[in-house]
């Protein structure tokens, strides 16, 4: 009787634990709404054995860009203010470099020229700036970088800018079984650096730009080191699902991007009946409202209905963990 | 009373049931010896927690070379065999084929050209051949390749040609918690149709020479495909380390080949710290005895002592699981 009694309460203990921690909510940080609610419905079909849907694991690909996606890339990507402090830095070294753009505006701090149009088509020019250093050693400068700047109008560490709502989307997608990849326009290397800790997607599972590498001995010091190269593919439109395809093999079914450098992967996965999701940045409040850059990928997702778009103002409870 | 001897009774079936089934034997086509031993020794002391050498799962990357570590290379490698059977019927479409090597020996079936040395030189025109061509058509014919070819020695489907204690080695690895990748001189699209079925390697942990991509439309259909474009990396030598940091962003712990091609790749992780094995075809019997191409990396082999070299002959029981 004794025993009985026990065993009853032991069970009366568990559900009562059970009821009060609830089911985990899905999602915590969106708001209730159309994109959520895509979302889970798009999964839940794609994860049920008995949903004519149903994709197996192996084959449960998610693709997101990172800049804009996943962190903030205003007012610029922060991959380009870490080119500048290298610039600058450059800079410091050699005066001829000051008279040069864009040395000139890194070592002089000159907002207005590196937040304008013009330095975009720097991208090679900045990535082949670490032509010759050691991966490792670009690795580290890009650690000490992160480490010790902050944004401008956040006043935080860039790896804290993440979006947290994207952060859960990625946390819910790998939960459900799906490999989750950085398809970002990105220096490959750079992604790495930062994937593991802020978004718990490993290191191979980011696919960015990439400069040829080749093996040297740095400083005659014995031991066998890969160099770094030039850039010699960029990460973007296009190029974003072919290297899925050269990287994974296989096809994505899940796709999130928020510009027209990512409208080619977007369609290409909603193509094969997988699902878009495209990221408006309409919150001048919490974060940023921009259209430029987005246009194209914009219309064509309200005129062809195959992309879904998130407005973060509506969408998002929360943009930064740190609110 | 009753329930006592019951519970007994389970515990003695249990215990019974366990005894006879044994311990799983670990690698069972290999026969005991240095290889083996010095296998099993470095898995169990990386994956120790209380070892000093102990790697987290995340970091144990093991490579494996595909052509003739793997499965069978000789007479030729099989993806050549494939080249040779594609440019065969090239030639039989387009008669000026006929009088150009190596489209004519494809044709005319001469095994003396076809497998001398010449030949090789071709590799980069023959993977060219196929330049226009969707990825979707490409594999299918590749599959349809494997499908009804067989091989001249062995009378067996390509496929069938794995070295059993080889396979086996890739399944402990992961069931070890590695991560086992192939990094092969073969392009990576033909090592993709046949990684998953007969070594369990997944698609996406498939590094090989690759091609560049395009979108295309064919045949104006409407469906966006992915078109086959030229040459432009070859995965061996040097290329193998470096492609592995390119394709993982990680260096391996583990690394296996059977040609003076893998040496880079077996130096760069031996001098990591990992584990560097050299396959030695020395069974003429079983299969076949070269030392061509693999002289360099054994002899330095033998001088440094990083690198455990396999004797097929001496160190596996079984090569093929049809013997």
């Amino acid at each position: 009787m004794k025993l009985k009694l026990a065993i009853i309460s032991a069970i009366l203990l568990f559900t009562i634990t059970l009821s009060l921690a609830g089911p985990e909510e899905i999602l915590p940080s969106w708001n209730k709404g159309e994109a959520r609610e895509k979302i889970i419905k798009f999964v839940d079909s794609v994860t049920d054995k008995n949903s004519k849907n149903y994709i197996t694991p192996e084959n449960r690909v998610a693709v997101f860009d990172n800049d804009g996606t996943l962190w903030v890339e205003k007012p610029f990507y922060i991959q380009f203010e870490y080119e500048f402090y290298h610039m600058k830095k450059m800079a410091e070294q050699d005066p001829a470099l000051r008279e040069i753009q864009p040395y000139k505006a890194s070592y002089r701090d000159d907002k207005t020229y590196l937040y304008g149009d013009e330095v975009v088509e720097y991208y090679e020019k900045m990535i082949n700036n670490h032509k010759g250093t050691t991966q490792e050693d670009y690795k580290k400068d890009v650690d000490y970088f992160l480490a010790t700047q902050t944004h401008g109008k956040f006043k935080r560490h860039y790896m804290e800018l993440t979006y947290l709502p994207m952060v859960e989307l990625v946390h819910y997608l790998q939960g459900k079984g799906f490999k989750v990849y950085i398809v970002s326009g990105g220096e490959v290397t750079f992604v790495r650096r930062i994937s593991e800790k802020i978004y718990n997607i490993p290191v191979e599972n980011i696919i960015g730009s990439f400069v040829s590498y080749e093996f040297d001995v740095p400083d005659c010091k014995g031991e066998r080191a890969i160099i770094r190269g030039n850039l010699i593919n960029i990460d973007d439109g296009a190029n974003k699902p072919l290297n899925i395809e050269l990287f994974t093999g296989r096809r994505a079914v899940f796709a999130c991007g928020n510009s027209n450098g990512d409208m080619e992967m977007l369609r290409y996965t909603a193509d094969n009946g997988g699902f878009a999701l495209l990221i408006h940045h309409d919150d001048d409040a919490r974060e940023y409202a921009y259209d430029k850059g987005i246009r194209e990928v914009l219309n064509l997702a309200v005129k062809e209905k195959k992309i879904t778009v998130v407005s973060m103002k509506r969408d998002f409870k929360k943009i930064f963990s740190f609110e």
